[in-house]
């Protein structure tokens, strides 16, 4: 982050509907914003729509978010095609509480492998995410050993033997902060291609596993006070004491704990909590689209993106 | 309504964003629809759309409103031309409580000068209402011999001397009804054209003025228990106990009064106000778009259609 800092009024977290959606208003409001994103997450697989009012011939996931990404990048706003791998609330002075640091004129910082970006409000566009591993054990030991905030959790596994469960950059990033730690760091890819990108920064002393996690185990059920004692994947028994889980690209509820953020529950897992204006229980910090859960539809997400920015305006304005 | 009677599960009144969006959803999951409107409502105003997700270029309001009949025609849904004049709640026995005669198999009998129609379940996608006339007098003796259902109150002005504003279809209905309770009415088309077909369907006695509307007069200050005495048009005064307002093409809220649906007021008047599941207060018939207020904007009419047709097929299963 050399040179002037440019302070974004939004950086858009996304770029499928929501993200558009909310980008194009903010865009002809005038507002300083960035859109960055990864992936187009679950339009990606969506072969052929057809029930998104506007399109007279049906067209695929790929070709609307194709669309929306012009749209947007007509209007002169940047989309930058990137993996957001940290969001950070930066503040004046020493306070660790969130609110009061926004008041204090706290912005936030999110970090990209290529780039840094300053802005006075974030909104998360990235969809719903699955975080549970489908395995035996998992939801078992969910919160006793598995984890998904290395910031968070880190700390209370110095010096042990631990396993991150990743495939691209933002489980790197997560294993690098847990490096810091501990050596002792079995990463999983559970069957997923390593991203070659990721791979370059794996300290050499980490073993990379690639085959399909079968199950995670504990020294007693849960219920009974035990905690994570080994992983099995591809017929072997890894010992650990700790699982980080940062599959695939960061989302919504990655970044949740970090930041403070209330997730849902039940069928609503992975999803962020945000209140009739859409913002999440942190100030600043907006949600729309899948990412909320609800109705998973385009529709449903561009109204969301809309109303979201309007939201933002508002706040903005204060 | 000659021959077997074909019941709708939805009618949806209105051709635009949010009654279009909510018969893709209706017609893909196989339900019988018609979608029936007039008009195309605020967005034929709209000269430039460039703030919808998914276009590319920007297109004419009217472009798109045609892409999206394009759209659900393509599937098989009837759309009709006509404006609905009408709506009642049909229900065996001789109930006229409307939660009752649901909970009974009541139905909803929606008419139009072509035809009949008639469904379980309504959905008013018919944008947002000005009802207001905005001249002296007009917000004094609202209720107070201003009136905007025929049906509620005309019994009140039996061979007294009234006004009925209107151009249109629904106008001519609304006077039709009163003309059986009095003779003595005049009606004010307040400046705009008189629709050709509706000009056929008005008795002779009736007088017709077509000079704007300057005031409304009452006996009395309103505070004071006035209530209207006579109506300013084309520098002549009107002696009228009673006024009926049913300009343009009738909206969700010229029938509310009607069916008891609960409206908006202040900013939010001309709309109608329904739950999280985009019901109106009288279980059957829902809303969404314009009609129900807040953002006015396509993005948002798109997304609450989808929603209430998820609401609708709840609601149908039961």
């Amino acid at each position: 982050m050399g040179g002037i800092m440019n302070i974004f009024d939004t950086i858009i977290i996304g770029k499928g509907p929501a993200g558009i959606s909310a980008a194009l208003y903010l865009a002809r409001a005038k507002k300083n914003i960035v859109v960055i994103g990864k992936d187009i997450g679950s339009l990606a697989k969506a072969e052929k729509i057809e029930n998104y009012y506007g399109l007279e011939a049906p067209i695929t996931g790929e070709e609307l978010a194709h669309r929306g990404i012009n749209q947007v990048t007509n209007l002169g706003v940047p989309v930058m095609n990137q993996e957001v791998t940290s969001i950070e609330l930066l503040y004046p002075g020493m306070n660790s509480d969130n609110d009061l640091a926004l008041q204090m004129g706290g912005v936030f910082l999110v970090t990209t492998p290529e780039e840094h970006y300053v802005a006075k409000t974030v909104l998360f566009a990235t969809g719903k995410q699955r975080t549970a591993l489908k395995v035996p054990g998992f939801s078992e030991y969910r919160g006793k050993g598995i984890s998904f905030c290395a910031v968070c959790d880190g700390f209370f596994y110095r010096n042990k033997p631990i396993g991150v469960v990743g495939n691209g950059m933002y489980g790197v990033t997560e294993l690098t902060h847990l490096f810091e730690l501990t050596k002792d760091i079995t990463l999983f890819t559970n069957g997923l291609p390593l991203d070659p990108e990721a791979a370059k920064l794996i300290p050499k002393e980490i073993t990379i596993v690639t085959d399909v996690i079968r199950a995670i185990q504990g020294n007693k059920p849960a219920e009974d006070g035990g905690v994570v004692s080994s992983l099995v994947a591809g017929g072997k028994t890894y010992s650990l004491q700790g699982i980080f889980v940062a599959l695939g690209t960061a989302g919504a509820t990655d970044f949740a704990a970090k930041l403070g953020l209330a997730t849902g529950e039940g069928s609503e897992s992975g999803t962020l909590i945000v209140d009739k204006n859409y913002q999440t229980t942190v100030p600043g910090i907006f949600a729309a689209g899948d990412a909320i859960g609800g109705f998973l539809q385009v529709a449903k997400a561009v109204g969301d993106g809309a109303l979201a920015a309007k939201s933002i305006l508002d706040s903005l304005r204060k």
